[in-house]
């Protein structure tokens, strides 16, 4: 089995690390955030915007893609590369997570996950070797393995059972492989659990995944919680291996995250919360909403080197933003993943050079929240 | 008094003319598309992308603006330029149109129009010399007199009575002017009669302006009547000055009133059609919603040089707009607005080389509608 990922450097100061994954449309440096394009587009951004702010690689939602406009059709087109004119590395979800989130009438079999469309209420059955084929038709660089992500109020045995299902459909889905350059990740769940997580990466760590992802976490469990599990679970999946925290998170988080020896991560949060007002910079958070900024000639970082903040004012974005004009979403979504972005670059500098000090700094005043 | 209009040529085959308008913020080649900006952005477009498609100069909505961030809040921010990050020219309206559209409980008196806000109900009284205010105020490179903008359905002796106080507001907005590198266009009212026109051309076009708008057109008087009024009315205005026929209008339109001697259009057809689904191409609109587009291939023109066109299919610009995305608003604007400026262009070459068959060619078969 060839090994995509190489290991470039441990930082001495943390369990961080330096990398590079290889992938049919590219290379990516590692420890790296994904943009979410959940329909095929990350929201209010051009793909040439992404490309100039230093984007990477993109996480595509199969769920939504499956729904509409439907696999096959992308497939006829030419696959997800050329449907949403992103020639770098994509990789895909299996579907799971927005299956339990989104789905309605959900029932879980141990052959898959029977769920109604959020759309128009069609009855669709999830499979492993459905949710490999998928994202097949899709032709993504990465694929993940169809897993349940397991709320945190359930009981103990509930979290065993479910991860003993998924730990199966796992091999159903290495199984279900196709001859194709596509990558496969497996996924550790367990919950809370130590122990859980503990034997769920013995069962999977020997199986031929291209790399792991931890999932379950970034769901409400709160930082604490959050950081603990993430934090033993990284310690033992495989040193070889690239290490993918699911849906996480804040930048904070993605910083503890990285420092525990994560590589990859994809969240919402800077697209979501660029439409909605909230924009982080490296001074702290910025509602531009507040009535403050009205007439604030400032950009929102006068150290950021964005198109938005070398353009625009803070009383220009509130103005958009209260006027309801598409172009706030536009620029707040291009200044969020800006930000990400430099975080994951001042990360990757600071395990290069194995600098303490370049580190982010902002997180010692835990202004960004 | 300084002429900034060059009359560059004469269309041996129409009215049409070659022009070249110089303003404090750049020159602009005539005949010209104004995109509107009404809200201090062209709705779903970066000012990098407008500049990248060739547009020249913009609209802004002074009726927009004065209430909301508020006229004074722009002065200090540096003017309307630099608010919105557009540093070619920007002509501003003189907001009498929104204010006959938008504004509620309008009562016009010979002082001025007193109206509510759309936004919150409060009472504001619009005068002339308010107009030009506000208007410096922004900083636009071309302000417009204050006007009403009369209805079709009036009898003919308001439109007498309402053209002669437009004619007065107009004297009174060149009396109201400060020191300033600002242009100011008179408007022709007179309604949908050939007399009123004349008249209100006779004793407009001998004040002080360094341009002249026709204004009351494109408000549901039909094809043939905004042909022959456009008509009858650009041949009595001065040569020497630059033409606007104010918010007009449909490609076939802005064809027919070049070919009449206009030089100068705005209208929100290529975004408020683009954000709608309605797409212009050389071969005709469509109707990117249609079922017939979910799995076509091909971009939406062949034949176009524009972002969307080079990058993206029919199938997915539908999947775009069915799925709600926001870059579909951004995508169709661009393409649209990229298909007026080549619009343009065509027009602008059929007058330089004199050449009848270089007159854009869908007219012939009217598929754009």
């Amino acid at each position: 089995m060839v090994n995509h990922f190489t290991l470039l450097k441990q930082d001495s100061n943390s369990k961080a690390r330096l990398g590079r994954l290889t992938t049919a449309h590219g290379v990516v440096e590692t420890p790296c955030f994904m943009p979410v394009g959940t329909q095929g587009t990350v929201k209010a951004m051009l793909p040439r915007d992404l490309h100039e702010l230093g984007c990477q690689i993109l996480l595509g939602n199969t769920y939504h893609l499956y729904l509409r406009p439907g696999h096959e059709v992308i497939r006829r087109l030419g696959g997800l590369h050329r449907f949403m004119a992103w020639d770098g590395p994509i990789l895909t979800d299996s579907g799971g997570y927005q299956v339990f989130s989104l789905g309605a009438m959900r029932e879980i079999t141990e052959d898959g996950v029977r769920f109604q469309s959020h759309l128009d209420g069609s009855s669709h059955l999830l499979t492993p070797e459905k949710a490999v084929a998928i994202q097949e038709a899709l032709g993504s660089d990465i694929a993940m393995v169809l897993d349940e992500c397991i709320p945190h109020h359930v009981a103990r045995d509930y979290v065993r059972a479910s991860t003993e299902r998924t730990i199966r459909w796992a091999q159903r889905c290495l199984g279900a492989r196709g001859k194709t350059h596509q990558l496969m990740f497996g996924i550790i769940q367990g919950g809370l659990f130590e122990d859980l997580r503990r034997w769920c990466v013995d069962e999977m760590a020997p199986l031929a995944f291209d790399g792991f992802a931890v999932g379950g976490l970034g769901v409400g469990e709160g930082e604490e919680q959050l950081n603990s599990v993430a934090g033993f679970t990284a310690q033992w999946l495989p040193e070889d291996k690239p290490r993918y925290l699911m849906g996480v998170g804040r930048p904070q988080d993605i910083v503890n995250a990285v420092r525990a020896g994560f590589d990859m991560f994809d969240c919402v949060i800077p697209t979501r919360n660029g439409r909605n007002g909230t924009l982080l910079t490296w001074q702290g958070n910025i509602n531009i909403k507040r009535a403050e900024y009205a007439s604030d000639g400032r950009p929102l970082d006068e150290s950021c080197g964005c198109y938005c903040c070398k353009h625009f004012s803070r009383a220009y974005l509130r103005h958009l933003y209260m006027a309801g004009e598409i172009l706030a979403a536009q620029l707040n979504s291009l200044h969020n993943l800006y930000f990400y972005h430099r975080l994951m670059d001042k990360c990757r500098q600071a395990i290069r050079e194995d600098r303490s000090e370049l580190w982010p700094r902002w997180l010692a005043a835990d202004a960004v929240t």
